[in-house]
């Protein structure tokens, strides 16, 4: 690392004419929701120890939805159907340390803003702007409180709507992004019987993000420990009889996002008790999609998936009694505690910075229930929707410990058979849909779900 | 990505006794320093885009320090010799989704603490405590301003006093991440010779840091334009007349820092003029280390390479005149626009978060010179100090156009030769430099920098 402060570049744009015509068509759409104008904020730059060291920079996904590139310390203003960024030049330094880099003129070209200034000119050119919660370091160029609308619901709401559904140009990059996802997971499954350790097949899945430009949505879970649910450890060795859980999606340098999980035999073969579980969950995944359209609920996916699930853990001796008993005893949610998906758009839960006004349609509010509070989605379908289907597993010690100490389940659960399963920690499986006009297409279908698949990808086929 | 909120895990602990003992010592050292009790924070998680999607978390070095793990939302209160931690439990729903963790007593058993609180004790059990800079988030729970010394000029001096020179744990730490950073480097200069781009290489690079369930210290710079001296774009194609500059270094679990760069060429031979140029940065290199010993100024090793360069760059005939001559108008400069190097330690460049206090000794600041204001590091050698050794040259336009433009180097600098070297555009060649009792052991030597071993490594040798 050499000796002078360090700024993020600006990302690559997508290709002039056509990023200027998609944002022009965002604004359309908005103007159609919210008639203020609104104000919204890139962000910058967060040091990881020390003020030159940041973390590789992330642009606010609202910015990005209006601004197509992720530039730091920047503003659109968006009047009806009209854009003015605000951004200062790139000092002389910069210039210097950092290599040529477009100026506000060209990148407002790009954007096809009506108008360009330094970040100086918002407190004199914006006043009465709607913005967005979160924007405090906007506060150093432009003072929130001159608009009595600041953090509006009406606004979250439009931004929400407009949102929800994908345009062709942000379907263009999910694409992407999963179809590097997918082969980050072939490579992940392919590397596996060679790895000693969760990190090394961590390190062969990103590779495969790292190499084509691409960055982590989230990170990643690559785990022989899927029983918990958000495992950041990489640690573990491989053992012969484990199955690893690897959670791990792309984000294109434009925002958008995927989301895959796999989970497969370190050993390259399910054992029979793996594969009785494997297949289980994989139904609850194939139903979902077979049955996602316009006008389903994702509630009643999840219901729909929580169903399958109780089927099959009945079949293998596992529950006890009816499914549909079953689910509204919440006895599935011992094994399956999360929701079976959510949004996927800029954000990987997309739009969860605003809380629960985008998973929740307006008036529906979280449940109570064991098996429904985690649920991050309840709307009906609208084409152009992505959402992640994603049914899984555990054994949670802390879940199933006590619901066994509590004599509360011994009527449904056969407590006795677990050891039978004990190799089945946690089992995931979780593909990216698109919701069309008539039905849904899986985004990282070209990713193998069935286990004979599985099995030969781990052989390199 | 599954439903629910994400914390980050502590990172696995070093052997339990040994890392008490370690924290013991330095707090006796601190002692010598500084007799006030000092509250330090760890900090916390930063989010990316949503709440619940947070970049990895790096502890507060001067944490780290003093408690060995990245313990997020802790801070440590060490009074004469002893420590007491404050961190929360874990709570349920965090052990459920996040998997068993080491409870507090455990953590604190492992720290060697004389005593354990939760966080809200802060208030009642830490009064006129000092503290450092940038603890904000630790107002959630103590009010900093309890004590008149916050933020005490005498605590930063004492630390970076401390922190100048590291123990054997750390530099086993330190050496760790340097071997990894090696192999790195060797994995990058395999993988060009198929390469397509600059991330193809990055992506070689980090697979082996990822696999070693390490971090990268810093953002990689992987580039075909090192004349860009903070370059973090990738997306360049690797062309066979190029050069790539790969500024890449591992970060061990516990913080320690590694920082290397090498460069290569893309076809797997120098030119002669890549060569030629090449030779001469590594003859500045080698100089520096051969000088580098205790009692030896680090400024007189930046001198050093200056005077080397120029020299070189007489010899070659790009510079023209008597090269000590040429280094006081600062015409090395022009090639070589920062300094040598800088410290190394638990940050990439130790302690920056304090300013130049670590790196200028006291009664010294940095020169208003063009060949010296870039210097992060000006203070005598002394045994169990780490720096950085990384001269360079560079073709940077926005320093030789304008230099050119001005006709005031017209009799130092042969412009007229300059297109023969137009392959050149950035080379660097850095090292991690132990300094001994008689002089100095180059930490990160196992990975080549003559031309020939280079190429030998990118046949995979």
């Amino acid at each position: 690392m050499t000796g002078l402060g360090s700024i993020i570049q600006p990302r690559p744009a997508e290709a002039g004419a056509s990023l200027a015509q998609v944002l022009q068509q965002r604004r359309t759409r908005l103007a159609r929701r919210f008639a203020y104008p609104i104000l919204l904020w890139s962000g910058q730059p967060v040091s990881r120890n020390f003020p030159a060291n940041v973390y590789p920079f992330r642009a606010s996904s609202h910015f990005l939805y209006f601004a197509g590139q992720a530039l730091p310390q920047a503003a659109v203003y968006l009047e009806q159907e009209q854009l003015t960024l605000f951004m200062d030049e790139p000092d002389a330094g910069a210039a210097l340390w950092h290599g040529p880099s477009p100026s506000r003129a060209e990148i407002a070209a790009q954007l096809g803003a009506v108008a360009a200034y330094p970040l100086a000119e918002l407190k004199h050119r914006v006043v009465g702007a709607v913005t967005l919660p979160g924007s405090s370091a906007l506060g150093q160029w432009w003072d929130v409180s001159l608009s009595s609308e600041a953090m509006s619901p009406a606004l979250v709401e439009a931004l929400v709507d407009l949102r929800l559904t994908h345009d062709k140009a942000a379907l263009s990059q999910i694409r992407t992004a999963a179809s590097v996802s997918v082969q980050a997971h072939r490579a992940g499954m392919a590397a596996t019987p060679q790895a000693a350790t969760e990190a090394v097949v961590r390190a062969a899945m990103e590779q495969v993000i790292i190499a084509h430009n691409m960055t982590c949505a989230y990170n990643s879970i690559v785990t022989t420990h899927g029983e918990v649910l958000h495992n950041e450890q990489y640690h573990h060795p491989l053992h012969s009889g484990d199955l690893l859980l690897a959670d791990v999606g792309a984000e294109a340098p434009t925002g958008w996002a995927s989301d895959i999980t796999r989970t497969w035999p370190v050993s390259g073969r399910f054992s029979p008790a793996q594969r009785a579980v494997y297949e289980i969950v994989l139904a609850a995944h194939d139903a979902c999609i077979a049955a996602a359209k316009p006008g389903v609920e994702y509630r009643d996916l999840h219901m729909l998936a929580c169903r399958t699930l109780a089927a099959g853990l009945v079949d293998v001796g596992l529950l006890k009694g009816d499914p549909d008993d079953l689910v509204a005893q919440d006895v599935h949610a011992l094994f399956f505690p999360h929701g079976v998906g959510h949004l996927l758009g800029l954000d990987v839960h997309d739009m969860e910075d605003l809380g629960d006004v985008a998973g929740y349609a307006p008036g529906r509010s979280r449940s109570d229930r064991f098996g429904l509070c985690f649920l991050r989605l309840d709307r009906p379908l609208v084409p152009d929707m992505v959402v992640t289907i994603e049914p899984g597993f555990y054994q949670v010690p802390g879940i199933l410990n006590p619901a066994r100490q509590s004599g509360q389940y011994d009527d449904a659960v056969a407590w006795d058979k677990l050891p039978q399963f004990a190799s089945v920690r946690g089992i995931r499986i979780e593909d990216d849909v698109l919701i069309t006009a008539t039905g849904c297409e899986v985004l990282t279908a070209p990713l193998p779900t069935h286990t004979e698949a599985v099995e030969a990808c781990m052989q390199g086929d």
